[in-house]
């Protein structure tokens, strides 16, 4: 496995109303579009910046992982996205590395990526996310 | 400001003699630099991801910054950097815009970067460095 580019880089925001005019005022990104994913309990939100996407993540119920990671740490960068070629093969690669994941297999994601996400223990800190475009 | 790219994502870790390989090993990249930057008490190891650089940040010092992040919230994410094309206009910009600096004027980074910090509170929690190329 080696990643094409960093996908994404997620960001635990308390307020997305707060944020986005931040972002847009102070580095001019734009934001493209603003999407609710029910099954992590986030509304997100996404800027392109070159290759790589900076995606705001608002909780929308304190018990979701964005809700707990902000209680928890505060606002900050919550993941580092690194954009793959064959994900599920990835996934294979990097468990009989000794790796540990958190999903065995892709998922779906926001805009429609299958991702999956390997634990920040076997990472040195570093929650981190694999993602592939679906068609690839 | 616009920022072009995201320059490089700074990850604090224990050791780079665990993390290079790491990195290496999993993600296939190739570790193409090791800096000390004396001033910030770090040993740097940098890899190419497409547009940008993961950054590994070792402690040389436990009383430095890294040394500092590292006993407080552990091993992770440090700085989000994004590249710019005028670092000082850029940085005036963003002071006039409210944020909080932590350098008022660009100073010399790794790699020859002129870089600069904006404050974590003043940009929801993410402690943000914008880079420039010195012949830019």
């Amino acid at each position: 496995m080696k990643p094409t580019h960093i996908e994404h880089i997620g960001i635990a925001v308390k307020s997305l109303d707060e944020a986005i005019p931040f972002y847009e005022n102070v580095f001019g990104l734009k934001c493209y579009a603003v999407e609710e994913v029910a099954e992590q309990k986030v509304k997100t939100a996404f800027f392109m910046v070159g290759q790589t996407k900076i995606e705001l993540l608002e909780s929308t119920d304190p018990e979701g992982p964005i809700g707990k990671f902000i209680e928890k740490k505060g606002e900050g960068i919550h993941h580092l996205a690194f954009a793959v070629e064959n994900l599920q093969e990835g996934l294979n690669e990097t468990a009989e590395k000794g790796v540990k994941l958190i999903d065995q297999s892709p998922r779906k994601g926001a805009e429609g990526l299958n991702i999956a996400f390997l634990h920040p223990k076997s990472t040195f800190g570093v929650l981190t996310e694999l993602c592939e475009h679906p068609e690839e």
